[in-house]
């Protein structure tokens, strides 16, 4: 692998499997663990990149699946490619579209060649195949391309996600092949491959090694949130995390709360991406060291303290519970923007204080903390 | 007139009756002409307050009608009055009521002692009487704040005119009053006179007379943005404004366009506020130097310029308008936080441009430039 990606572990946990590293880009070097907020249309809700980067975010996720919608990736290429196009200078990392065609499942119609997808937008159809995603994923130009995969519709039924495993990895296949045609990591972008394998030990374990059989700049473990189940999470993770190769970053797609997070970092995962911070922003609630607030409680109208005391956002610490409330109840969109920069401050802190925490092998006293606070937390 | 406010006269137009002047409050020196972004319910739509400073707001108004409604003033009294509130520590104005007593006149009843107004919130009636706001606006705690008026439904309707004007010279006695009883300027808060009088030049001039017999800190000109009829504004403008003192701030109430505001700087008025810059931006309307431009056209899909390649928005000048008409295609926030951001800061860089001609001498150069892009912006 040269270019301008590489991956170098700078501390490991004396206790558990977590580690601390930097995560090289062609935008920029990257410490990990991180988390990614999510940018479905090419914009964190509300955000402006500038705030982003103010609040900490060092990387951004965006939806490959919604960008072909809209404005459609061509657009984004000749705007300047994804970069250019949000404003956002530092690394970005595109899905593939595989958890829109699980997610979206009653506008999908999937087999071996690839899947169509009924847009939203417009009700046509779109056709997402492994190297139609990599030229989607190539004209948005992220730092970090996902491959094509598809999530098990239940992670618990064996023969489904038997089926949905083999798939993504015979599509694996055919993403590395296109990425490889378009340059490799030469290109400027690294394909990172997808082990599923639903909640099965050893479907997972197989999964590892059909997708390290490819030397890829890193691999995630996808499927994991698409169940209800949080014990068939923490064994998929800890069946497949471990196994993934040392030298090169493990994401694990769509997760989640901050005790699922630091949970997922003791197993060795450097990285994450989900909706949580920015929708409980929009919603009203504030994750906090005391627990989860809702700054929508009468209890607040009257309250001249910050959301959280023990919170060091620069944005946002000046406003009081009861102004917030006041813009909630209003429905002034301020009132969501403040709560959605509280909370993505409170992510990307989590994982500063994670990686601290390796270096000084005092992780597993984060963790209690954090269980503590996710008692609040899953309310 | 103690305290900590007062007026000075900077420079004055040699062609018209302009002046740029210093505008002393107990929240810092505002250099006019100015314009003040409207933060109805304690927070301008979208727009932190750390924004605002950065596309050059100097002042910002607030609403007593929806405070009162919802928090109410005494929550915003016990949570540190409006500055700490909202978060905004420069000067801010408060308005009285009385536009909203016209605007809503559908759930108003009115009489010489005062107004019933139909809460929006939750249908309660609420008082509005001349002492009743002042208290209330001495809760909320602004800077300025202004006297309970009564503008007439109609400005070229005599009886009604003449009704309202009288009306609001008989409140203003009472608020006057009231606020001397509060402690007047050195309690840190300038209490502005409001001019009625509709399109009636003698009208106009009697009031002038009325209001200014009080000697206040300021005096506003009020009723101009009721009617559709520009030219009765321009009367009532250039009728009463080179009456009002020399040595006071003068403000034009609810004005206006770019072209409306230069018209009235060079009769001699110093102060505006208007929804225009934020409501547009909210539609997805720009205002720049080229006219007025609708972001949500299909001819920006590609195109990679800024909203207007004439401004210097430090927040705003980075994005393509390819990329504003996929945010406002995709009713994403931020296409609305981000024009209403560079309008914010079109209208504050033509005050400061007009504070350079006036000093210069070419403030009537500049009102040629804003009349042939007012024909734009008139579109």
């Amino acid at each position: 692998m040269g270019s301008a990606f590489g991956f170098r572990v700078d501390h490991r946990c004396p206790h558990t499997g977590a580690r601390a590293g930097t995560f090289s880009t062609p935008h920029g070097e990257i410490k990990t663990p991180f988390f990614m907020p999510v940018g479905t249309r090419g914009t964190v809700k509300g955000v402006r990149p500038a705030e982003l980067s103010a609040v900490g975010t060092q990387v951004v996720l965006a939806n490959t699946y919604h960008l072909v919608l809209r404005p459609g990736t061509e657009t984004v290429r000749k705007l300047g490619g994804l970069h250019r196009f949000m404003g956002w200078e530092g690394p970005i990392l595109t899905d593939s579209g595989g958890y829109q065609i699980f997610s979206l499942s009653h506008l999908t119609s999937i087999d071996d060649e690839g899947a169509w997808l009924k847009s939203v937008v417009d009700g046509s159809d779109v056709r997402f195949t492994p190297e139609g995603v990599m030229d989607f994923e190539r004209d948005l130009g992220a730092d970090v391309i996902m491959a094509l995969d598809q999530c098990p519709t239940d992670p618990e039924a064996r023969p489904d996600v038997e089926q949905a495993t083999e798939r993504t990895h015979a599509w694996l296949d055919r993403c590395v092949a296109r990425w490889r045609a378009h340059g490799g990591v030469e290109a400027g972008q690294a394909l990172f491959g997808i082990v599923q394998g639903g909640a099965f030990p050893d479907l997972r374990r197989a999964s590892v090694d059909a997708v390290t059989a490819h030397d890829l700049p890193g691999y995630a473990i996808g499927g994991v949130s698409v169940g209800e189940a949080r014990d068939a999470m923490r064994v998929a993770v800890e069946s497949s995390a471990p196994l993934l190769p040392e030298d090169k970053p493990r994401y694990l797609m769509g997760i989640g709360t901050p005790l699922d997070c630091v949970e997922a970092v003791c197993a060795g995962i450097d990285m994450f991406d989900c909706v949580t911070p920015t929708r409980h922003g929009r919603t009203h609630q504030a994750f906090t060291s005391e627990g989860r607030v809702n700054l929508r409680n009468r209890k607040y109208a009257d309250d001249p303290s910050p959301i959280d005391p023990g919170s060091d956002c620069k944005l946002t610490g000046s406003f009081s519970k009861g102004y917030l409330r006041h813009l909630c109840k209003a429905d002034e969109m301020l009132g969501a923007i403040l709560i959605t920069l509280h909370n993505l401050r409170f992510f990307h802190r989590l994982m500063e204080e994670m990686r601290e925490a390796i270096a000084a092998g005092t992780l597993l006293e984060l963790r209690e903390r954090v269980i503590a606070q996710g008692r609040s937390h899953a309310e």
